[in-house]
């Protein structure tokens, strides 16, 4: 048996940390020339990297909900129809969120005996019967949105922080201020992982941790202690943060005699946010980011580490997308996977333990509801585009600063299903050269990608899209927990409203 | 002393291994996905990354006798001023070629009793009074030229191989033949190092070896067993011929025990060619390539490999041209600069044994006799730009594919002296966020950055232009050897004539 392979027969710990909105190209293991991630750097160079690692979503919520169903959001419901192929998350105005129906990660590895928790942004909905604790997680502390702000608590409330089921405080007022984006916000994360690890040696429970800081997404924040140290900035400072804590969460499972037995993995929910310009991050020589499927949207970085039981040192050109995690952490774990549980993520622990292996497989990339694009083997397949539509790009909002190719980074939404966007992103990851429709190889692979997709749209079985009402009266208010704080705000009355994404 | 700190009185060795159109991106250290480099990123696991290197143009001849001159090559005489801020090299009907009047490293490294080789291209002019041996190598295997053709030895000679100052044969001739682009050439070339070092561990003479294979330019060629194992096509297969040379000359250093006693530097004439799409290089994240002054064509890979001697596994913030070589190696020797020599590099030894060190300094960006930008700290001030020419977008050559930024990748040239684009190449090396010429920054460190060119530009003396004339009679018709070869060809009467150069 595989999992008794790995580690002797004792279940391993999973630690999942996913970043914000981090690019591909933001780590000095992945060429960031100012190699400020001394931490990650060592990570790499102690675990194994995985520079075709994909998020299956090219923003939060869509990605985070389908790393934990091991399914693509248009199957677990993290997507709307409004409109066609838009970019949908849950705002605090947001009326759904994570199923019941879906089977979550936690909920597996919860029957299976494991302690769960997630340190920071969640996102899958905020409602109290979205929460972790519904889901399978065993404590929680963090947000469930994403912390914009400051608000004014009277037109809309400040964003809520959780303990568990109950708001412990606000973003922005005393509890988690962030005068001028100074905050210690990331070393409480930090902090908050570092003591759940030290329970479960104590209490010896498996356990998974699900590590989601949230400091590089708009508006970026960092310790005071790495205000000016970067030379990138802002972004930089909380990059450096960030990196700190992860080598604070890699020596507290060294120093609990942890690290034998857990699998570590680090990456990012989406692509940097290249709207943010010079407070933003980089997706390296990758096409575009954040919102778009091309490159630079959906890959992201991707380090595994378990000193002693995957190779130190080396990279794996495995293609990973996020989806993967959950039937590969169930077969280390040696969990069965439910029956009729449809899943679009691979177990994938073989190419771990011995990166010569590789297991041949399709990536699907969406917006939204709109199959967007398709990667498999060093093939990348668009049969739709869309960059940066005119009313952003207008407004000096571009998702694809500086890169411009006609036909490909559209301002609007172009079918190319009649004559697809061929390109080979092993060898071309920028997405530069396409692939002549004339050339033996298009007309070779083309029809084979086809086939894919038709298999993959054939067997695919919508959900019912959860992003599709937005209400005021659903935002943080009056969470649970508001009472004892004293700090209930007033609901407006219910105004149910199909929400509008407008890309 | 320095010097003696450093290696304890025994001069040491040096071996610059200068690529040929290799990209910054085209490294695994550096971040090319595909990691397909081991030998290069053991070279930096053992050694300082430096991805602050620049080289003095963004083509090959200026570039390379900047390297040997440690001087600029408006300063050098590898320029032109036929038309204003062309590119202009050594073709085979050059006339023109390294002056005596210059000082080569090789020459001061030869006075101190250092025994020099070349080994692949040369490219500081191909007449008989041009080659290594005038100008104090000891030996030499390569070609002056690039390995253009097949040419037709009748209307154009086929490129010359040299043995020191004879043609040893010719370019897809039966000695040099490059079938389907598969060529065992860059493996003599690696042969013809390793033996040079052989005979200096047996001489006991200190050396220095600057090794130059070609095979990244275009046309590219690799060894037959690298044909089909890159997922980068013929670039990357020669990519991967070039590791394995590299390699076996860190073996060969380790198994004569000269390792502890030399310094290697591994760096690129100037950035991918990005004109050759998917058959050329990578420059990563940065800004267009080869023949531009933007990042992606003056910005190429440099690593530094001293084991037991510079720290290993580190990487350095210390900007680094080409052009510090020279100083920096006479520094290491314990070798005094001639008096009255203006360099435009600096000694960096010291940033190099000790890499929290960093030595203030400006780089001035040229092509051809056009000043165009300036480096300094963190800033890169354009003061004119140019990509590519309208005349080879019509062809779709382009200097900057897929990248387009208005008033910035210019298709003539534009002189933004009264208004120059600023960047903080640090926060942004692909060049892609301009700092507003109303900020505070911009107001503060423009005239800190005009006051660093006025000076700079005061204190130039222009050298005779060495590349203004061609003459189809100096081609390789007839070069010395080709006699005993009887392979002499009969040149045409001499037509000098001012070279063209169109951009
Ligand atoms: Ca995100
Ligand atoms: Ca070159």
């Amino acid at each position: 048996l595989l999992s008794e392979e790995a580690y002797g027969g004792n279940p391993p710990n999973f630690v999942v940390m996913l970043m914000d909105d981090l690019g591909w190209g933001d780590l000095g293991c992945f060429g960031e020339p100012g190699r400020e991630t001394p931490q990650l750097d060592r990570m790499a160079r102690e675990g194994v990297l995985v520079p075709a690692m994909y998020a299956s979503a090219p923003l939060c919520s869509p990605s985070r909900a389908a790393l934990l169903t091991g399914r693509l959001p248009v199957r677990n419901g993290f997507y709307s129809d409004n409109d066609l192929g838009r970019n949908a998350y849950t705002p605090q105005d947001i009326v759904g969120g994570i199923a019941d129906e879906e089977t979550l990660l936690s909920e597996l590895l919860q029957q299976a005996g494991y302690v769960s928790a997630v340190v920071g942004k969640w996102h899958l909905g905020h409602q109290e019967k979205f929460l972790p604790l519904q889901h399978g997680f065993d404590s929680y502390f963090g947000s469930p949105n994403c912390h914009f702000g400051p608000y004014d608590d009277v037109t809309t409330p400040n964003i809520a922080v959780f303990r568990d089921n109950k708001m412990v405080g606000r973003y922005y007022e005393k509890e988690f201020d962030f005068p001028g984006h100074v905050s210690n916000y990331t070393r409480l994360l930090t902090e908050e992982a570092t003591s759940f690890i030290r329970a479960r040696a104590a209490d010896a429970k498996p356990f998974f941790l699900f590590w989601t800081p949230d400091s590089t997404h708009a508006p970026t924040y960092a310790d005071v202690q790495y205000v000016g140290k970067s030379g990138r900035g802002r972004y930089g400072s909380a990059v450096q943060d960030l990196d700190a804590g992860v080598g604070a969460i890699l020596d507290e499972l060294d120093r609990n005699g942890l690290s034998n037995n857990t699998l570590v993995v680090f990456s990012s929910d989406n692509g940097a946010a290249l709207v943010s310009k010079t407070q933003g991050g980089s997706n390296g020589p990758l096409l575009c980011g954040k919102q778009t499927t091309f490159e630079g949207g959906m890959r992201v970085p991707g380090i595994f580490w378990w000193p002693g039981t995957i190779p130190a040192g080396t990279t794996t050109d495995q293609v990973w997308t996020h989806m993967d995690f959950l039937p590969t952490f169930l077969e280390l774990a040696g969990v069965a996977l439910p029956q009729n549980l449809t899943l679009d993520g691979l177990p994938l622990s073989n190419t771990l333990l011995h990166p010569e292996l590789h297991i041949s497989r399709s990536v699907f990339l969406y917006r939204g509801n709109l199959l967007m694009a398709v990667r498999d083997g060093p093939y990348k397949l668009h049969l739709w585009t869309w960059a940066t539509p005119p009313h952003l790009l207008e407004i000096d909002d571009d998702f694809c600063p500086g890169q411009r190719q006609p036909n490909v980074t559209t301002y609007n939404q172009v079918n190319h299903t009649d004559n697809p966007i061929l390109y080979d992103v092993v060898a071309d990851p920028a997405e530069r050269y396409q692939i002549s429709n004339t050339s033996s190889v298009y007309k070779t692979v083309v029809p084979q990608l086809l086939a894919l997709v038709e298999q993959h749209v054939n067997n695919l079985q919508l959900a019912e899209p959860q992003l599709n009402w937005c209400d005021d009266a659903v935002m943080h208010w009056a969470p649970p927990g508001c009472e004892e704080l004293g700090r209930c705000l007033t609901p407006p009355p219910s105004a149910p409203h199909l929400c509008y994404w407008d890309h």
